[in-house]
């Protein structure tokens, strides 16, 4: 068993995005997929992000103001969402005092592996 | 885009367990593992777990203390929990009035596959 924990793990930033890769971690060869953890500051937004990769991302913490094609969509803390390959995303954190914690896992879709 | 809702979803139990298994929501074709939350009432544990495939879980609400091979490790909200093939595991809930919400996607080791 191992514990995978976010305390003084090494983060970088993304715009104002703190994200905290899990390749330091050491389980590439263990997982189909890689993973971060990244928060989005009170007020702020993700940077637009769209890539070949399918994306689930958990809501920690916070809700999430996910924006795709202009329309903007709450998931709160618990729920998760999918985006598709190529779909141009935003994360909106529209709390004044609240940091949006999200855990998001990414993969090449099969057909393309 | 896709949210993935928990609520309104169909619950199956095991022990004191409620499980919300993803298989429901018409995703498996797009997900390289299968996922499901799971929720430990307070005072609660999980029935003990064995298998053979990895399991990563993710602490979202309540602190989980993990027990493997008779030791206990406490894993809090946020942070995350990788159990490895056939290591028998159980997860205790110690809280006396919150609900432990787990997030676990598990897949065959890569040289099972």
């Amino acid at each position: 068993m191992r514990v995978i924990n976010r305390d003084n793990a090494q983060l970088t930033r993304s715009g104002c995005v703190d994200v905290t890769r899990w390749e330091q971690f050491g389980l590439d060869s263990e997982l189909p997929f890689k993973a971060m953890w990244y928060s989005v500051p009170p007020n702020s937004s993700s940077p637009p992000d769209q890539h070949p990769e399918v994306e689930l991302s958990l809501v920690i913490t916070g809700t999430a103001n996910v924006e795709v094609g202009g329309e903007i969509t709450q998931v709160t803390s618990g729920d998760a969402f999918v985006v598709m390959t190529d779909e141009e995303h935003t994360v909106h954190n529209n709390s004044h005092d609240g940091t949006l914690l999200i855990y998001s896992s990414y993969w090449m879709p099969v057909e393309n592996v």
